[in-house]
């Protein structure tokens, strides 16, 4: 829920009781629209594109089988698939079986530390429909001000510049170093109009 | 330890007991080596660049404190910060508190559905911690300055800031958008030293 994704479909699994609501918290609306399957194979039936997950490659390229991509590249291609697409999660302890994989379109891996590969399923949940998310999220930036306000603070900046006698020889690199640093920090309307403010006092008190 | 991370710092945690040590299943060496502190300051001390993790965000672009840059962009970046970094996760139920997030100089948001905005704990840093490891192929290219530096900076801002008799009730949150806005741009030594000069010299023509 946290990332807009609603249909759970369960296979085989134990009583969805109490502690199964209290670790859902306010997503309890999943697990009560959740379809329970007894098979796998029954499962998959409306779904046109699977996807399997796993954290155990084949060693070599020759074995197809678990020949995997990886998540953040398999993230970019996500909106060229077509129809309902099922994400497969595997057991917390075993993961899935080769059998399932089989019937699989596609299988992705999360990278981890050579040290220690294993996600549990949680993490791995979380991790893999937190990257499908932000690829469908935009990352519009809404504070950035506008040229106008830019070059006034940049001429505001260089009143200073004059005003405390900055050496003549520093000053173009000087300029162009605020120009870099607010360039990297894309200031908002808020902090612009806060930087003016600093400015204007203190040339007005350098004035007296 | 599933994304390369070593160092645990715990702020008055709870007992680590064999739960604790079930659930880091191979990572126990992870909690042997956590370092126990009584407070968050104590715990900071000998960390270069902190980065704040929450899911509230300020509505008004005006208030500085929770005005955050969103994980993906923040990755982007991660390379350039030189020193010890610490990423500071709150509690599971309250998050951070104002004054922790004041002592940090980036808040981190990871984008969540407008429906359930609120990831729990370990998700979250599951999230951050996968997400930094995968930025970290990239190559390398140091400019930050350490905390040292960074501290006296704003020292000498605080200085300005009364010099040009800023008003008291503006005083925090300016301070909190300068330390902000520095921490997007992540300053090389070069311009910390081009600033320094710029604050020195206008505190001193100031003075006359």
């Amino acid at each position: 829920m946290n990332f807009n994704f609603e249909n759970l479909y369960l296979i085989n699994p134990t009583d969805i009781d109490d502690e199964c609501y209290i670790r859902a918290v306010h997503a309890e609306k999943i697990l009560d629209n959740a379809k329970i399957f007894s098979s796998f194979e029954d499962s998959i039936k409306e779904i046109d594109f699977l996807i399997a997950t796993s954290s155990i490659e084949s060693k070599k390229d020759k074995k197809h089988l678990r020949n995997s991509i990886v998540l953040e590249e398999f993230c970019k291609t996500i909106n060229e698939i077509n129809g309902k697409i099922g994400l497969v999660f595997g057991r917390e302890d075993y993961g899935l079986f080769n059998e399932e994989i089989a019937l699989c379109d596609i299988m992705i891996k999360i990278p981890t530390s050579e040290n220690y590969q294993t996600l549990n399923l949680s993490h791995s949940v979380g991790i893999v429909l937190y990257s499908l998310f932000i690829k469908t999220f935009s990352t519009k930036q809404k504070r950035s001000i506008g040229r106008i306000e830019k070059e006034k603070m940049f001429e505001k900046f260089n009143l200073l510049l004059n005003k405390i006698n900055y050496p003549l020889h520093k000053k173009e690199n000087t300029k162009i170093m605020v120009r870099r640093l607010l360039g990297r920090a894309i200031p908002s309307k808020w902090e612009y109009h806060t930087l003016m403010g600093i400015l204007s006092k203190t040339l007005e008190k350098l004035k007296k």
